[in-house]
């Protein structure tokens, strides 16, 4: 696992989540990882990939199929945050972005997809 | 600059770009300034949010109004990339995606665009 995602030929949806952190993160590490081990789970996932840089902004990028399958992640998302508070509580700011993606290359070797 | 980018209603397009870096960075982080630099001057150029986690995972979601655009600066950028002898010689691998965003909200207010 070195982080990638290795993802099929376009065309797949990918959702771009942008974000800092409040000043109350307790708890936000294990719901995190819960997240991303129940979005494995969910029909349509293909890959994830995810960094937070050192001056706090985070990058989270998930791939899916199609756009029902991101509806159905949306709402066991919001489930899951609901029961916990979260979303309120944990970021200070937030960007989401869905976009279809429609093309894909990979390097340095040059192989490409799509 | 807390690292967000404003962008306007969708549609738009958005580049995800995700890294890792070789052993030899020597030059690396003011090439990465200096192609931001750029970036930020070309027709088209909407915002750039980039991170990079400390298991070397670096995440960059550049947008442009627009694929000719990218294109553009595809060009540009490869030509920066070669003076500098850069691609092969700073990434082990890298993923690059091109993508129409659709959707896009904000948070936690809840406000959303598109």
């Amino acid at each position: 696992m070195d982080g990638f995602s290795t993802t099929p030929a376009p065309p797949y949806y990918a959702v771009i989540f942008t974000s800092t952190l409040g000043e109350n993160d307790a708890g936000y590490d294990a719901m995190g990882a819960a997240m991303v081990e129940r979005a494995q789970q969910q029909p349509g996932f293909l890959g994830i990939e995810t960094t937070r840089g050192a001056d706090g902004l985070g990058l989270t990028v998930s791939y899916w199929t199609d756009e029902a399958s991101i509806l159905a992640w949306k709402q066991q998302s919001q489930h899951m945050l609901a029961q916990k508070n979260g979303i309120e509580t944990w970021y200070s700011h937030y960007e989401l972005r869905v976009a279809k993606v429609e093309r894909a290359y990979s390097g340095p070797s040059g192989r490409s997809v799509g």
